[in-house]
């Protein structure tokens, strides 16, 4: 069927800062971005006619479901539907395109999409283990896998058929501490070079301590509301031109080519033919990088830089703020943190404030007018590809 | 906006037994039930642009999250997008929800919602502390409630502030048993009487064995797509004629009145404003009973009877298959069976054979043309209320 889609604003955007939270628990996270979100956008709770929260593993991190339950409360807002959605840690992405998909086919007029992860105060098994959960668990997971096992697999692989070396490898994480290091709400704000990562400490060769993405807790939020009425909520409304989302195998042995992944290469060409943009057109970009090499694999499947490629980018500060294809200026789940089901929405928080001309610190990209936010559960089991145009 | 949505219709069907299933895990019951309902509607898997998928705990009960990945990959039906929703025990019943508005806001055509639940063959702690991350976790759960526990309390003071005897609460499991025994499908297909209820261990007073609900494992799927194309798919469309959701608080205690389940009254009126039906035009009933006393605060918050009254239903038989009012015709939770997340939509299943002419073993209704389901989560935090209604 062929129907009017609306368009679609962010109209209000709030987060916590990003790194091991103690003294607060799952609701009390939710609740500091969501009542920042809607301050933002100067609503009050009873306003919000849905809750959409992504969250990959409450039960296995604190033992407690019924996430958008607790994001009720805690925001005040029963009874207001609310639910959880669950796609590794692809969470909040998807709950963005569910929240996209509620307004832009007109159900709701505002919608507020969470996510959230409490992943420092773990309870049974360790965070590791409930991780492995986004994996398959029968084929993968239960003969000992882990996550930085599956991706040193990749990297091993990639090094193989194509020419990337130690040093760009590194070079993912050195720009994406810089750009942690501009950002108020990352979880390590330190500077570090090429040598230290080198010398960290091997996780699964060839990946290092630095090559991975940090246990973070952290929530973020933002509210949806029809493009036709974001000016009463701000003055700097931004678009969601497209929202797509496509599936690949849970497990790497089912994969023709593990160098590559076929849902981001699927949820990319949707957004790009939806929009009718090109990737020249994109200013400002947020990708997956739970691993460095994760970065250049998205990169490369996104479109940005031919397959084999991607190591080149990292030669020349291609990708810093002030390159030609700035890439996680918030720091990237590698410095920002990777609380996972707040990873989705954190991507769209950071385009936002670029897209607004707010991002903090000299981090702000110039004159940024579209933005692209690429959000991957397990190895690449799922993929959602935002793009994000400054309101006029 | 006032926007036009389109009807949706159920246009295929399918289930596996609930029970005991150690041979097989999550993704075999998933596909079992998904490729019956693709026979059902003589389908492919290709034609299928969406899958939604309920489940409450994988992760606790068998180490694996991103379950519709797990989904995708079973019914080989990558790329298409798939997504988990998680809103405890009315995990399926939100999936249902949001299957009905992305096929009834015109994104998709034809869409696979399954619900699923592993729970026999527990990772880690035990079910009934996995089960536990449905309730408030910091507030109930911590100091040692279980679920048996929180609605003992219920029916304690229900007990003290209403008319209910035991042998009307037994007769609750009674009836659901007799259902459960024409049931092909059903954990539970024993008849019992009334003093096997009252003679059976005490689990939490007043709740006996036989007034919980099993631990099964099962999955049950349905398709949905616009009613204007259901009869490419099947000569017996049921149609959607409103699925509605609300909220309530997580915990007990933050409730005016625990005997009171103020989500189901809210979601109840919203589907009855928005059918025009009124409680007389339903012919057959399905609530979640996850314990006898839920069956009759359900039956109650729904506005089938007044508050207070809801044992007298069960003096005479009218909630039986012949009855003026009969409740969950295939056994309901107690004795169909409770996986979590397949619970709502093995509901729907049932209303669908019903309103189709099609229930086995003289549990069919006679003429029955409007089905209400009924599906909750945790004590009451989330409902769900979907009217379906046979196709003309």
């Amino acid at each position: 069927m062929v129907f009017k889609k609306r368009d679609v604003a962010v109209v209000g955007i709030g987060s916590t800062s990003f790194g091991e939270h103690w003294g607060v628990g799952l609701g009390e996270l939710v609740a500091k971005a969501g009542f920042e979100a809607a301050e933002d956008a100067g609503i009050r709770g009873k306003d919000i006619e849905a809750v959409i929260v992504g969250n990959m593993s409450g039960g296995r991190f604190v033992g407690q479901e019924h996430v958008a339950a607790l994001m009720t409360d805690f925001l005040g807002l029963n009874p207001t539907p609310a639910f959880r959605v669950e796609a590794a840690c692809a969470s909040g992405g998807v709950a963005l395109r569910e929240g996209y998909m509620a307004v832009a086919s007109g159900f709701y007029d505002l919608v507020a999409v969470g996510g959230v992860e409490k992943m420092t105060d773990v309870y049974g098994t360790g965070a590791v283990t409930a991780l492995a959960g986004a994996m398959d668990f029968g084929w993968e997971a239960y003969f000992g896998t882990t996550f930085p096992g599956i991706y040193a697999l990749i990297a091993r692989r990639y090094i193989h058929e194509y020419d990337l070396s130690r040093t760009q490898l590194a070079k993912v994480a050195v720009k994406n501490h810089y750009h942690g290091s501009l950002n108020p709400l990352a979880h390590f704000r330190n500077r570090i070079k090429v040598e230290d990562v080198l010398n960290s400490r091997l996780i699964a060769d060839p990946l290092r301590l630095f090559d991975c993405s940090p246990i973070s807790d952290g929530a973020a939020c933002v509210l949806l509301a029809p493009a036709e009425e974001a000016r009463k909520y701000t003055d700097t409304p931004v678009i969601i031109e497209a929202s797509c989302q496509a599936s690949g195998t849970l497990s790497l042995f089912m994969r023709k080519d593990i160098c590559v992944i076929d849902a981001t290469k699927k949820a990319a060409d949707l957004a790009f033919n939806e929009t009718g943009l090109s990737r020249k057109d994109i200013d400002v970009i947020e990708v997956h990088d739970c691993f460095t090499i994760a970065e250049i694999l998205a990169l490369e499947d996104l479109g940005f830089v031919k397959k084999g490629e991607g190591g080149k980018l990292y030669d020349e500060g291609q990708t810093y703020v002030d390159g030609d294809l700035p890439v996680n200026t918030d720091g990237g789940l590698k410095a920002a943190g990777h609380p996972v089901g707040a990873t989705g929405i954190k991507q769209i928080v950071e385009l936002v404030k670029q897209l607004r001309g707010e991002a903090e610190n000299g981090r702000q990209v110039k004159n940024a007018e579209i933005g692209l936010a690429h959000n991957l559960g397990g190895s690449g089991a799922t993929v959602v590809v935002s793009i994000l145009r400054r309101g006029d």
